[in-house]
């Protein structure tokens, strides 16, 4: 079959986010298993708050651009930090874009995970995630579930895992959910 | 292929349970569909509540007929009532012993659906039973959902949903379930 393509998304935008560093390992995970990999970043995208008034006159560029970047894919890599119990407001606001018009989301097939800095990497976050995607009609697989705590010493130098358990996790994770995927796409 | 087995479980005991009666019809579409349809009646069953000090004796005759039945199926059809917004006693008493000792869950295929008298019909409670079964490696379609509220002016006198097309959802929910199932199950 055809390669699969797949995007890649982080929900915090800092330059030193732990779940930028945690996208790009699963990243070259999605790579060295064969898939097409591309990322959009939030912050080089600057999408506005969604506004009904602004939807009201056409969608802005970036909101385009996101949704055809989703559109042009089967899976979606998502790396989500846990801010106030939830996911981020980046993040949502993507989503929430990425809903109107046309659901870009539709049937797409996600991997997601997260890091944190507390003891609980995003444990609290990471259902609200599922929740929200469910309703979009985004499938994600039940295990594993990966949630990297004490993530600002989670890291080495070179942006990789410290802890190679949790390394392999992650990678057990991003080439599952490809593999289910592959499976789906067969005629 | 083989046919796939589905085993058939309703949250709520009572006789006239609105979930049994939406159960009954979620089993025909899965027959129709070409499936093995069996069901475990929790009523019947007579599970004891779990208990560390029972466990430790030794599975109880009822538990392992229910593991044995979990793990001969492929997927499960799960009609789950709502009560203080959270599945019932019943059905988490029910997943909590099939996840002792080897999980007979892991890996199963759910459709998952529930009724409720009230007007939100069990919108509450789903969620919940995601996540307790994500939890397990139960794999759930994102969509459809399906919320059957006044369920007690629901069902016609013959057991079928009187409203059509949550009926047709309904169907759509098994079907799917079924092919994804089906698809997943290949080599």
């Amino acid at each position: 079959m055809e390669r699969l393509n797949v995007l890649a998304l982080s929900g915090s935008l800092r330059t030193d986010s732990y779940n930028r560093k945690a996208l790009q390992i699963a990243k070259r995970f999605a790579s060295e298993w064969g898939a097409n990999v591309t990322e959009v970043d939030l912050r080089e995208l600057d999408l506005p708050i969604y506004d009904g008034d602004i939807e009201a006159k056409g969608f802005p560029e970036s909101v385009l651009k996101i949704k055809s970047a989703v559109e042009a894919v089967e899976v979606l890599l998502i790396a989500s930090p846990e801010y106030n119990h939830s996911i981020s407001g980046a993040l949502k606001n993507a989503i929430d874009w990425l809903s109107r018009g046309d659901n870009s989301l539709n049937g797409k097939i996600a991997a997601v995970f997260g890091a944190s800095a507390g003891g609980f990497g995003t444990v609290r976050a990471q259902p609200h995630l599922r929740q929200i995607l469910e309703a979009l009609n985004v499938l994600i697989l039940p295990q594993p579930q990966l949630f990297i705590k004490t993530a600002h010493e989670a890291f080495d130098s070179d942006g990789s895992l410290k802890d190679k358990k949790t390394e392999e996790r992650l990678k057990k994770l991003v080439h599952q959910t490809l593999e289910i995927a592959s499976k789906l796409a067969q005629k």
